[in-house]
């Protein structure tokens, strides 16, 4: 018998209805013969009750106890997704981070990190036959203080929890049926993708793609573990996330990918000797201001400059941090400009393909499209556009790299 | 640094108002330079809509994940305490049963009885100065399975609690500020007891006093753990139950209590020979009837009666068990009479002072009611009375035995 895991999306388990909904769906899996893990997310049942209880008592509540209060949340999902399957005359059982013994870090940045976790407790329960239900996203540190995973904690808990049984695959319930060579929705002749590796799909999580989270596909990639993504409501055939991809012959670029609200900054310094990266970006990071992009430009040789780009939530910090820090950080002027996007090229056969950034910029270049940084890793292309121009250049950079045929 | 249990009453936490108040309250104690556990009831808050969307996925969830839900309710009331009283500048921290290390027994009767608990979690965080949170009622069994301790499970998580850390009392947070020597509801001449020993309490308990949950006070009687009975809301003197009173020299009653709606069946047998009264209690024991008093009256040499009482609750069942089980009880007839109630006194006085029971049964002769059925111990006499008589038998007894004096 073999065992998989299952990621269930929050909107799935929204109501009654669509809770019974999900049940009757890992029943099948059950009938097909496997033991099923379901990890189950955050959802929004009560949520927003406990959170105006919580703040009409402060404004300013624990972080320890705000842990606490939104553990529940996923352990409540979890516990009435196991009442819907035995109502359908099977077994299930709910288990909240503590009782599946995920040990974890403190936070770190915000996130508690898993450092051990133990699959007996699942296993003994599907030798009774059980449906295992987990609330996703938590753990307990060493003094059993409850602690959340943060950012991509469920899609983790899913992939750590399948290494710990020897699942043989992690399935990612989403309201996309797959993963797809660009965003449907901004390039008309997307295409979804049957298979793509770690790397690619590391390279588009962080570039935007919502899908599945950076964290939980690196930790995949760790363990080798396979990754299928696939429709939450529909049983079609999803994306399988995997070591490596056969048949690539061919395959350059294997996804387009998009990120809007970017801003850009910009730091002019009198001389070179005043200018310090390090400086600059420890400072930022130190008042946790997020940068992405970073160029060093040396316009000539006494008066340099530094851009770099951030996130729209971040820009009132990072004004703010520059400008407290102006005299230590010892530049002569700062600005920034807003309504600009990225957009991506992703393809781990870039690696052994020399001129794929140089056909981009080509491409942009023939539709009149400023390309205002750049940045490149082994299997990515990046570039910062306006980001009017920002579907344009999805479009064409999905036409340029043939992203619509079926060999891809 | 001394330490003290509060048990706090499910009633003071049903708004953030009221919580806000009880956060203020358990600061005070601080502020005395105590060290504070305050254990949690389930209280009102997001009960009914669990309970709503359990419902409606199931009318018949399991145990195992009705426990899972019924003990986040606890859990979310500490959780909002801590906040509160944190806002107020106060360090404090929530723990649930498994954070405290509280393992139980599986179910007995419905209800996990605690087997162990760990006060050096409790003791960690005094050093902090926290005031602990605890969510009572609750615990794991030896699979990591939440448990509920059921009836009386809150009152017994705080004396268990006090027991482990060695607290100098526990305090039980109640809307009646103390034991009384009778229901002011209903005898007008009722009053404050100072102080009562276990057995008192516990027979006052077993009678249907609701302020203790005896479970809580055979265990406080165990451990030899004072239990301070006060007002939730007023800063008043309430009732010490302790191992032994002082000055009770002339105390031969110390309370009378009520309990209405008893039920009495009578079961006539054709000969002695018939009649058995293990076979007749352990068929309704298995069926789960509880039965209080047990008559066995020999009205003439052939024609054998028991009679039995039972609380409103158990009627439709125990006529069940009997109609079923008529013909290998063996008895000829069986009815049941209604309208009746249970009016006991209770005193540990009464071991060296025999003549109680007579002069309860004179005095209540005297008033014209009518006794339908007796049972005593060693320090609680119980009739069973008309439940019009009951209001004035109690009165009547309390005038009996100068209840309302000072003294007492």
């Amino acid at each position: 018998m073999i065992n998989i895991v299952v990621k269930l999306d929050a909107e799935n388990l929204s109501t009654p209805e669509k809770i019974g909904e999900m049940a009757k769906r890992l029943i099948e899996e059950k009938k097909f013969g496997r033991n099923v893990v379901a990890v189950v997310p955050t959802t929004d049942l009560l949520n927003g009750n406990v959170q105006q209880l919580t703040y009409s008592l402060s404004d300013t509540p624990s972080e320890r106890e705000l842990d606490v209060l939104n553990s529940m949340n996923a352990h409540l999902a979890s516990s009435l997704l196991s009442i819907a399957i035995q109502k359908r005359g099977f077994r299930a059982v709910s288990l909240a981070g503590w009782q599946l013994g995920i040990q974890t870090t403190g936070k770190v940045n915000g996130n508690a990190r898993i450092e051990e976790i133990n699959g007996d407790v699942i296993i003994e329960h599907f030798k009774k036959g059980a449906i295992v239900v987990v609330a996703g996203g938590q753990g307990v540190d060493e003094n059993n203080n409850i602690t959340l995973l943060g950012n991509g904690g469920v899609d983790t808990t899913a992939v750590a929890i399948a290494a710990s049984i020897n699942a043989s695959r992690v399935e990612i319930y989403t309201d996309r049926d797959g993963v797809y060579t660009a965003d449907p929705e901004i390039v008309t002749k997307a295409r979804k993708l049957k298979d793509i590796t770690y790397d690619e799909m590391l390279e588009l999580a962080y570039l935007g793609s919502k899908i599945v989270h950076p964290r939980a596909v690196e930790l995949a990639k760790k363990f080798e573990m396979p990754i299928v993504v696939r429709s939450s409501t529909e049983n079609v055939r999803g994306t399988l996330i995997k070591g490596e991809i056969e048949m690539e012959k061919n395959l350059i670029v294997r996804g387009v990918a998009y990120e809007t609200d970017i801003i850009r900054f910009t730091v002019g310094y009198e001389s070179f000797e005043n200018s310090s990266l390090s400086n600059l970006f420890n400072t930022l990071a130190m008042h946790n201001v997020n940068v992405d992009i970073i160029v060093q430009a040396v316009i000539d040789e006494v008066k340099p400059t530094i851009s770099f780009s951030i996130e729209k939530e971040g820009l009132a910090k990072a004004v703010k941090v520059l400008e407290d820090n102006k005299e230590s950080l010892g530049f002569s002027f700062a600005n920034f400009e807003v309504g600009l996007a990225k957009v991506s090229i992703v393809g781990s056969g870039m690696v052994s393909n020399p001129g794929v950034a140089a056909r981009m910029f080509d491409r942009l270049r023939k539709e009149n499209i400023l390309v205002k940084m750049v940045s490149t890793s082994e299997i990515k292309v990046s570039v910062v556009v306006p980001q009017d121009d920002m579907v344009r250049a999805a479009n064409a950079l999905h036409d340029e790299f043939n992203l619509a045929d079926e060999l891809v």
